[in-house]
């Protein structure tokens, strides 16, 4: 029987000899590299994390201490030791565990996250919660260091230190985020990483807390001569000025020694800062050798999709910025996920990644248009809610032709819940005079992409993830009838498209003639030809993967209403809720948007 | 004649001796000071900032060189050097100058501007543009230490610090922003400033600078003995991990030693901070002694509103926060505009001001809430366009019962385009689960706080600027007819349920009866007393003071016209564009949405 199969809930982590904690976390990476090279999931970071978990529940009681997970991506280990081994394998599957931490899930995930940075302010509330409710907790937030290049961590660390409240921060440092860190978070950490004396201040530190019974020892040397461990162990640092007292950096594969700390970091009164430095797909080969690949991970025998939009976007921004001196790229730390590397490698000096920063990734676009540069901004819809704010105020106002590459539009798959784009066509068209275009295949990516250089405002061009779809062939203008029918008309737009056109098929086979309107700007609305298609049909149905408020077909209805149609109108999209995690196409057969809820909803009679 | 007569563009501050720049700044700030106490205004960040904008166009070209203001309150010296002295006594008028920098109004204005924290992010786009095409111009952001609180001024500094572009930073640090800087930031700055060495560095500086020609003789130094300038002046700070060369903290209202500093950075071939310490208000006593009153100033004459919404709000709030102690207020750096004076006074335990940090706000907002308290978070509508995604990722996917009180809803009168709050219906309305309430007078916003607290889900209660309006008395449900009629139905909320009622009278007058019907909750909309009274009267007009997409009368369209409603639907908003500045009743004119504007739409006939 190995040590995992005796751990059924985080207290039995604390019933083992410490010698016994190594083999556990060697169990614990076989069971999670195993399972994730099977199920597909984020394998390289939930690796590199294994031991920094093992000392939290070896340390902690969860659900009475809490431990907020930063992203989430490295909560693998943490979800074996909490009950959820037996159900591991239905990872990111649809109805199956989650990829991220989810408080429905278990009472030990204290705090929903799937986006970068949030952890030190949900633990900041409840810390601050803890205190005002004069309860005895501790309150744990592991961030990565990725995460650490986000405005809202740093706002977050800069009120944590300065409150006082007992909390303590792992920066989980593996010197990579998703692809790799950038700007001056890197700069300053690899200073605290390489300053001379680290070795030898954490053997000292090392001494110092081996000798006699730990905790109580460490308790006195904190608290009756703070100043000789400051000067042997904490020297001024960024986190120090905010506040915080800053533990390292340690080797945050070394189990023994991070429970040493953290029992060391509980008995302190005010905000802890632990610096463990670890190894990304640490424990997997291929993984350490390349964690880029395997950060996050297909299932086995899962296909690859031909052409991606990503890709297609990525090729055809190639393609103008070879004829176009003054295109210019920005990524997020998305480089990969958004088909930007060619173009990387191509122009590297007009390429831009500023890290997990989409605030100023949208604002830095802005001062580039405003001084005759022509940047893309390509950013995953659900990462582009961070940017809100500077598209409103930076480029819209200002009227500047920047393209935002919303890429990852409408259901994602497996990432669920945090990361499906289904808000980006309601807040998109809340900037004046933006201008949206949603491509159905690569060429129209293409196009499309030419034509949102070429417009002279501020630009969108939205497109899933994921493969190319039914529809062939370049459609212009506003919207255009790609299939005539006499029945009904159904307006869909992106990778929507694929399924209207099922629908279509599905119910020719049922008799009734669906005519296909295809929706090539989003914004503004080219209410003429879809009106006009359901003039003639008398019943217009908009299918669409987003969230209701804010869809197209909101804003067709709406103008339909004050225009005075008197066609029937039915709107199919996913509601005012999130959405469950799963592979797409059967999500789309769950909220009702395939071809076959298409269909069912063009025959429906009121 | 003064030397400001003399001033006819920035050219014109370069011909000026050295020993005639100080009187030059004495008469800007008299001229300042007797302006905006008449015209209104920001006067103490104005103030404040004069010898670094005579410095900046002593030093720099503009249009040729880029000055980017952040926020802009402080560019008052600026326009009165630009050719605008003439048209200053109309500034924040309608058709008057912006109180902002605006591109649109003069050419030496680089970028729009109103929020906090963007300059670095838009002066680093501006540096990389001019570095791609070859250009040669100098790049200045002027940073108030108010805008370091924000994540995205973090996000820029790191960025920028990487980037090795040559790009001038001056931290103008007043110690304040507008009510007082808060967290880890003002911790790392008061170290910065209070650093051993700080006045004897300066002043050996300046004995270095002032022998020899000033410009080579530094050049020399910076370049050919770096190191013995960095031990001199600058010592390893946040800035310089960051990647900048830090000079400071030097006097900013010292204009001779600002250009020298100046000059220095110009040549210097890299990203350069320069950390200004000022005064606000400085030069006119009673600012300088409350600059939190004088932040902005009323014009001469203005009445006081009697019962405001914020006042009410923070009156209610402290009522319900001393019969349940789970009540906490989080504010980003507005505690006195949002109304939490009180409250922060009452119960400082459970007051959080967080900086100009809306991100964080709202998430340690459901970081409190997910640990059992019942925080509220007060921010103005504009301003919350920062925390869309916390909103949608931490707050609502959670169904966290956060309490988000969204003042200065709708127009905000002289501040602008930058800080109307016209997109909150919108975006608010997105986040699944929500509930918005529009009270329409003090009572209530008193008892829709209320409301809002008890019904466990997340929450906005959302109220103008200004004091209450016509509409006494609560009403209750999701809406409600305040007043019958039987040719059209008015509907509207919040402030303009005002603007209805009058538009009522007028078209009693004219021989026409509308019905009113008050809209309580934006979110979930009450369609169906909506639609029964437009049944009856065959025609429904929805009046706001909001952008037209995510209006609720797009919303209501929609569902009218989902539901084969068959009544007359017109909507009245401010369409998609951003409003201009002024008082509130002259945009409400303009843009026709006061009585008589609902009322000629009431009576148009499609």
């Amino acid at each position: 029987m190995s040590i995992l199969d005796g751990i059924h809930s985080p207290e039995d982590v604390k019933k083992l000899d410490m010698a016994q904690l190594d083999e556990l976390c060697a169990e614990l990476r076989r069971e999670i590299t195993d399972s994730v090279l099977r199920t597909g999931g984020h394998l390289a970071s939930s690796l590199g994390a294994v031991e920094i978990i093992v000392a939290l529940h070896r340390v902690f009681s969860t659900p009475k201490d809490k431990i907020i997970f930063d992203v989430g991506h490295q909560s693998y280990a943490h979800k074996l030791l909490t009950g959820r081994r037996d159900t591991f394998d239905t990872l990111r599957r649809f109805g199956g565990l989650s990829g991220f931490p989810d408080p429905a899930e278990s009472e030990h995930d204290a705090f929903r996250v799937g986006h970068a940075s949030t952890s030190v302010s949900a633990a900041l509330g409840m810390a601050r919660a803890r205190t005002l409710k004069g309860e005895d907790r501790n309150i744990v937030a592991l961030l990565g260091d990725g995460a650490l290049t986000g405005g809202l961590a740093y706002e977050a660390l800069t009120d944590a230190g300065q409150s006082r409240e007992r909390l303590i921060v792992i920066l989980n440092d593996n010197e990579m985020s998703i692809a790799h860190n950038v700007g001056g978070v890197e700069q300053m950490l690899g200073r605290l990483r390489l300053r001379p004396g680290y070795m030898r201040a954490k053997d000292k530190f090392r001494a110092a807390t081996s000798r006699g019974r730990i905790g109580h020892a460490v308790y006195r040397v904190v608290h009756g001569s703070k100043q000789f461990l400051k000067s042997l162990l904490i020297r001024s640092n960024i986190f120090e000025d905010m506040g915080f007292t800053y533990l390292g950096p340690v080797d945050g594969h070394d189990v023994k020694n991070l429970c040493r700390l953290l029992e060391l970091s509980k008995s302190y009164n005010g905000p802890v800062l632990i610096h463990a430095v670890t190894v990304k797909g640490r424990g997997y080969g291929p993984a350490e050798n390349d964690p880029e690949k395997y950060h996050s991970v297909s299932p086995a025998g899962s296909a690859k999709p031909g052409m991606s939009y990503s890709r297609a976007f990525g090729d055809a921004l190639v393609e103008l910025a070879r004829e176009d001196s003054r295109i210019c790229a920005i990524t997020a730390a998305m480089e990969s996920g958004t088909g930007l590397e060619k173009f990387a490698r191509e122009f590297p000096e007009r390429f831009f990644d500023v890290g997990i920063a989409e605030e100023h990734a949208m604002t830095m676009a802005a001062g580039l248009s405003a001084a005759g540069m022509k940047p893309v901004f390509a950013v995953y819809s659900t990462f582009a809610q961070r940017s809100y704010d500077e598209l409103l105020h930076d480029v819209a106002l200002q009227k500047l032709p920047v393209v935002i590459a919303v890429d990852r539009a409408g259901l994602v798959g497996e990432d669920g819940a945090t990361h499906h784009g289904v808000f980006d066509p309601g807040f998109l068209a809340q900037a004046p005079g933006i201008r949206v275009y949603c491509p159905a295949n690569a060429a129209e990516t293409r196009e499309y992409l030419r034509l949102a250089f070429d417009c002279g405002a501020p630009c969108a061009i939205r497109y899933p993830r994921g493969g190319e779809g039914r529809f062939t062939g370049i459609s212009h203008g506003g919207a255009e009838v790609v299939r005539r029918g006499s029945d009904v008309t159904v307006a869909a737009y992106g990778h929507m498209l694929s399924n209207a056109l099922d629908a279509a098929d599905i119910l020719e086979k049922r008799g009734v003639s669906a005519e296909i309107v295809k929706i090539n700007t989003l914004v503004p609305l080219d209410t003429e030809t879809v009106f006009a298609s359901a003039g003639r049909t008398g019943c217009l149905v908009v299918a669409e993967d987003c969230c209701a408020e804010g869809s197209a077909g909101q804003r067709l209805a709406a103008k339909a209403a004050c225009a005075g149609e008197r066609f029937e109108i039915k709107l199919l999209n996913l509601g005012n809720r999130f959405c469950e995690h799963g592979p797409v196409s059967e999500l789309e057969r769950y909220y009702g948007i395939d071809g076959e809820g298409i269909a069912e909803v063009a025959l429906w009679q009121k």
